[in-house]
């Protein structure tokens, strides 16, 4: 098989996700770097494979595939490489279900407030700006409240989808590490007992910890 | 097999989201209304079935299982009933790459925009509200920006994920009905060639319909 090539940076939080999904499965790929600072995603070149001009992008020669969108290219790889590394699916089709359900709150409750906040507090500053404070304490303020309910899940699920790492939890790391890391809120996290242990459990993947070894060398 | 059990209400966009892949796979299921008007929905029995407070749930005692998230049901539903009915995930490693995709760019850039006019146009008044027209006008012109590479894609592409219609185009129909026939915002559609094409396509199918007239009966 070929290796996967991602169109990408390792310090970009959705590039972050794809690399740490083709990690756990064992599957062989190539980085191939992105630079936003020339705005190369916004070149030709780029937005005839990404439309929208974001990363990151996955070719797959084997299947004559160019898809974007981090979480279809992590379904992806779980997919191809099903029966190899990590179950990140589980192993039925119930498994899976609860898979896809938290894969979606993610997407969908957790993703919005904490992009916005690290969005605020890292990526505005990096390019010179100030944060909005109002903007970052609503959202932090709407994070809680989904934090309430992953500490409530959690108290009875060792990992989001049942007793297995999953897509689920995966997809989470990139965001919390920067908020936790690089934005310094994780208070929000490591003052909840079972979403703080959930934490140090995926954060500590050596699948992640490769990733952040990739994205300190750029 | 037991019908599927769908807690929610034909006229939510998210539930009509799981009726139309519960119709389309040919899947036995009942409808068991929530009344959201007396905030059913927010009531310790439903919360111990969703969280969050949301319709709609999946209940499938054939799996001994409960989910949430309209998205995470509708990829259960083509997963479950993958061998009966239309091939929602088309046929192929490759044609379910990109039917991830899609769906992922539905969730990501066409729901935020389109859902946040809907809410404006239609959920406000009929809550007593005022719609607030910077809110309508900022996000209309979010939509249009991605209208814009969807026509340029449907024009090369029948449907979203190739010559097959799929869960993406099937995501994208609740809202963008309310749009066109509720909000009577449907310009932005109509006026493209090919996007219009293809939403005439995707909701004149006999389960959109059906959902169509479930809604009304209600």
């Amino acid at each position: 098989m070929a290796p996967l090539r991602i169109h990408g940076l390792a310090m970009s939080t959705c590039t972050g996700r794809v690399l740490t999904t083709a990690i756990e499965k064992g599957a062989a790929y190539e980085l191939q770097p992105v630079d936003l600072s020339t705005g190369a995603h916004k070149k030709p070149q780029f937005l005839a494979l990404q439309p929208f001009g974001q990363i990151p992008v996955l070719e797959d020669e084997d299947e004559d595939l160019k898809i974007f969108e981090s979480r279809a290219i992590a379904r992806y790889i779980a997919n191809k490489y099903e029966t190899q590394g990590t179950p990140l699916y589980g192993k039925t089709l119930k498994d899976k279900a609860k898979v896809e359900q938290w894969l979606e709150v993610e997407s969908q409750n957790y993703n919005p407030p904490i992009s916005t906040v690290v969005a605020q507090l890292v990526f505005v500053p990096m390019r010179g700006g100030t944060p909005n404070m109002d903007v970052v304490n609503e959202n932090l303020a709407k994070l809680e409240k989904v934090l309430d309910i992953y500490e409530e899940h959690l108290s009875k699920s060792e990992y989001l989808a049942g007793d297995f790492f999953s897509l689920a939890d995966l997809s989470h790391i990139p965001y919390t590490h920067y908020l936790i890391n690089i934005a310094k809120k994780g208070d929000v996290i490591t003052s909840r007992k079972h979403v703080n242990e959930w934490w140090q459990k995926i954060s500590s993947r050596p699948s992640w910890q490769k990733v952040v070894e990739l994205a300190s060398n750029k």
